[in-house]
């Protein structure tokens, strides 16, 4: 039988501010990558939000941020290899202790945003990521992007990886991420979204934006849960993997 | 032979801010309780301050602290127990996280500045960090006031305990600091310093600021070394226990 | 005729969180507490809401507090009046910027949280407050609680100031909000509310949650508009209010 | 008589820690760039170093930066013109707040480290700022980089500019500094530094680090106060100055 995982943004609300509809999520997804306190994320948050992933089963991924709130982590930051490595391994520390106390367990990274997307192609910062996660845990798997070079740079160093794909971004001919800036770069309608998720679960292929049939090979999909549309479009792509006999399972089983 | 343990705070450097010294700080002592980035400590130092502690053999605890950086954790925070339990837990994360990556591992945890004051008689929130400490990792130590009712607080939660004497504080007569806006409170002469601490070490009991002789039963003693002098007081107590033959040694041995 | 302010606490969103509906409310209120960044509030936040504020006619003031953004400012703080006093100077500074920026103009100061409530009943921490709002800009108007000694303090030390009541709040026989730990301190119907504020400002008396009629002297109601139902209740209050020929309008006219 | 005027970064201690010798500093120079706390200084240690600069008669100018205290603003940033505008209005305006409580004025914008260093040559970010700063006051005068761009950005949107020279760098034959990265790119001998800075004063002129001379028009000459050698080198500056008759003057007389 088929099987993906499917991985969402969690434990993103901070203080007194909310962010997305964990509860939701959690009964669609395999795989939560929560928040560290980075970009996103304050201790009492992070904690109910493992504690509510691990009563939900789901496996838990450490989403780790440049250090820029106010900014979400959204914009390029110069780090240094030696700043960034310790800002992975605290990050990865902290909520490894969160999970413990939650009676669960980190098992995998995903880096979030701006060091998401400078990472998957810039090979100095993604060897400073690699040896964070190294240093602190080097069973915990990496979550990239597919077809970029950071999954081989990272299996070079000898870390596990997952390749992920995004459920609602368009892609090019040669299997990368259409740019937001580019008109038709993000999909809205639940149907033909969890149609392509589908084809990508069953054949690892996806029709790029050209209307060319593409690879993407992903063993995970990335769903999103800020709006009630995003909600509203992770459950469509649930219920027709259920309804394709598409099991929803984590990488981490 | 006489044995005790030596703190002192460490790694509370800050970004381009240095605090302290470090480097002849853990020549002296044989615990460091290192800011967790709350009060002080940011990712990459405080990485490199638990290498180098572990370089030295100096046993590792956590400096917990409110998070409250531009008052350097030395103001009293309402925190409610559900956000204190939580930051505990993400602290203890954190540097357990940076100590896997050092080789070396957390022993015990020392709550810092004002969160240290108020725990010492709070119960409130002396449990909560009682609860966090034991959510995280109940192997733990906690260090805390020597006569305080937060030691027998955490013995009663399962916890092992560790009384903490203060070397340049004077003490009443009740076996409690002498508060620091009083005359006389904080001793400044290396060898009447160093003589109070052999005989501690020696006898567990301390000349107390009326002149009467007091017990003060701790298994550490903490000194600082945020200036020149501090650190000449801490030597001097260093080579004093050695001429006395007190061995300094980690509880945690 | 009769008039009064209506205030609400506006600027709350914190970079990509939102927070509120300052739109809705901005066509409610004829005063905006805006966030000053310590809180709650990130420059360009601050910035379209003191813009949009300035579009509604609506006049703003600093909404100063205490350093504690993931706390939203709601946890007591022991500042020394040192930090208090060049908080309130910064915050105000800032905030006056952005409103010369968008053509406007800070026209009093009301603190937020855990600072309003401190202030209202502790001298020191109240005159580090008022010595802020002196040295930046003796013109300023100080908003507090009504009843509350803040008031004269700030009056005897040459402030104007402006007495608040809150629309959802009940009363003591006393003239004093009950705790919101207590049953029935917070109301919640809409007509209920608007009836009492009707009564509030053409008699300035209120009923107590005993049953008594209390006098409380505001110049200013503050309104909620954190959730749909507190936006609901601040329309229903302007409704009844220009049905019965109440203006509102600031009294920094 | 010829007449230059000497700057330097002050304000930049935060909380608990020191940085810089503020006091030494405002001895020498004319003009002090004070952070905002962005990169550096907290409320209380800004309005200090402000009321010390209005004792010693020393202009004040912002100095504004990334939002990025751990990295104390010297790692380049992704930030938006919306973002950066406000950030630049904010910044200013709260050093205004703090200034006018010390009783004096803000009369300068120098943007610190890498905002500084990216906005010399990047028009949309140059741009940004120039925005903020129109926005919040258009008599602020930019202070920027000898013989870089933004100074003609600046120019044409209608703000006065100062051109600066760097006292310890040495310069291309193109009149840029000479990046960090190289060597010889730092000078630390005091009297060879001071003979090149009276050499700029009296003439425009300096040598490149090729042995060519190169025209710098500067009205500014920044130097450095983070270490006792860099004070000793500011302190020779200004001896050299006195002594060859070259006023120290601030530009903003």
């Amino acid at each position: 039988m088929a099987a993906i995982d499917l991985n969402s943004d969690l434990g993103e609300s901070y203080g007194a501010w909310r962010m997305g509809d964990d509860k939701a999520m959690l009964a669609v997804v395999s795989s939560a990558n929560v928040a560290c306190g980075f970009h996103a994320g304050d201790p009492a948050g992070i904690y109910r939000t493992v504690k509510a992933a691990a009563e939900n089963g789901v496996v838990i991924g450490a989403h780790v941020s440049y250090p820029d709130r106010v900014g979400f982590g959204r914009r390029d930051l110069d780090a240094t290899p030696e700043e960034l490595i310790a800002d992975v391994i605290y990050q990865i520390g902290a909520l490894k202790g969160i999970a413990a106390a939650a009676g669960t367990a980190v098992r995998y990274v995903k880096p979030h945003g701006a060091l998401y997307n400078r990472i998957a192609y810039d090979a100095r910062q993604g060897q400073a990521v690699i040896d964070g996660i190294r240093a602190v845990d080097p069973s915990l798997v990496l979550m990239g992007l597919a077809n970029a070079p950071i999954l081989d740079l990272a299996r070079r160093a000898g870390l596990a990886v997952v390749a992920e794909a995004f459920a609602d971004r368009a892609y090019t001919p040669k299997g990368e991420l259409v740019s937001r800036r580019e008109a038709g770069s993000v999909l809205h309608d639940a149907k033909v979204i969890a149609d392509r998720m589908v084809g990508l679960a069953q054949s690892g292929t996806l029709e790029a934006i050209d209307g060319s049939t593409i690879r993407v090979e992903a063993q995970s999909i990335c769903v999103h849960g800020d709006s009630p549309g995003a909600v509203a479009i992770a459950e469509e792509i649930r219920r027709r993997f259920t309804a394709e006999g598409i099991a929803i399972r984590s990488f981490a089983g």
